[in-house]
């Protein structure tokens, strides 16, 4: 399936070392990272993927398929700045939240909008997002509601 | 200035009352209400802003104006479900959250990610929102970060 | 009703007298001016109207109510880029274009494939715009139409 | 390179033939179609390219990606209506257009206006549009132009 990856832009090491084994448990799973295409989580779980083999689809604010971390398989430019969060969760059948700050908030409330199930790694505490230790919890945790 | 006013699109009678306390006040102090144009929340702050003589805008997820609820004065279509959650914070020079479910949440996450000041009344818990206990105050802690 | 008007963000002077003619024309009929709120045709009509004391609504490509020329009443902002053509004639129930290049011509594929009436001074020849010789004729078209 | 092919959702066997004959050779040149993922010469041209091995992007104006046509290799979700036609065009290097009414006028006019390069068979008749005759043609024109 298709589970999208939210989070921060900019993130420490160690958040970007959870994404990388994210994207890398993803891809050997069989699912596609879809995420917002640039940097942070959004790099290190592309990059996981990718090494893995896996597919990533990053969907930018950008109207320019340049601008996506070299780790998207499959750029998608939008133009639409942060209303690009919606087409984020909307192309994936679940979501999984690392870290992340105002646009994870807004990219959890729409996912959790558009009835996606809502794992949370290290990230905000929502009614409804499901907070797992790992990310092998966090994909079994979606891979089971959806 | 405008104020974004976000919340559910389906509340409870004493819901619906305090926004159209906050829409009359926001009238009264000679700001214009942004809204989603639809039901609960929507509606009752549109109403209260209208009957005091003010300017309501209502951005739409549909494409048809006409669905818009009747007390916008301003309604604009896009044709964008959720998507258009982001228009409608961004045309606000701050927001005021009231109640409100998943939608409302993305709403305070755009809003805070483009920087504008958020007051809550009796809605989610999230760092960067002020939460106030009435009307009066959500309009003077917007007024005074603006 | 709101007219869509739609043409080039640069534009000779005749042709801005004629969408300056037009705004006022469409204002003093009691009609709001829809447009894409920049320059040229745009400026040129919310001009005409705003001085007869119309209301203007610009949907700006841009996420900055800033952007809008001084005389649109209701900037409507987007972060949207091209992509808010659609908006911008989905927010009319009829479109007049003036003059104009690509953008223009996106506008008028958008607002014939919604079905709205449109009429064209001086603009791309294509079936389905009602080729005008004055501003006039154009409301008129448009009236007769919706 | 990518190749945004836009052009009508119901058209004629004949037309369908030249959507799939296209979308076998950009496939054999190893080029990735971009369209708008729904019937027409949009199912043509992907099940063309999906059939000669090739990959194809489908922008849906839905939410959601079971939308799409069987030989979209990569559907993408957008809700937007209308309006994800700016998308279609500025995800490919260059367009090709086919037979289309007014939904494919305003995406030609999006990708002139994106300053895409565009061959068009059997389309509307527009400035800066290649008229070719053949697909191999068109494909020829955008390869020289990008």
């Amino acid at each position: 399936m298709r589970v999208s990856v939210i989070g921060g832009s900019s993130v420490p090491a160690e958040t970007a070392a959870v994404a990388e084994e994210l994207g890398e448990r993803l891809a050997n799973r069989g699912h596609t990272v879809v995420c917002g295409g640039l940097g942070g989580v959004m790099a290190a779980v592309c990059r996981g993927a990718a090494n893995a083999g896996g597919e990533t689809i990053g969907v930018l604010p950008t109207g320019r398929c340049e601008d996506a971390n070299p780790h998207v398989t499959t750029p998608i430019a939008t133009g639409m700045g942060h209303a690009r969060n919606a087409l984020v969760v909307m192309n994936g059948d679940a979501a999984i939240a690392v870290d992340g700050s105002h646009g994870t908030l807004s990219e959890i409330g729409m996912a959790l909008a558009h009835g996606r199930a809502v794992a949370g790694l290290d990230t905000h505490d929502i009614e409804g997002v499901e907070a797992v230790a790992s990310p092998a919890r966090a994909i079994d945790h979606v891979e089971n509601a959806v």
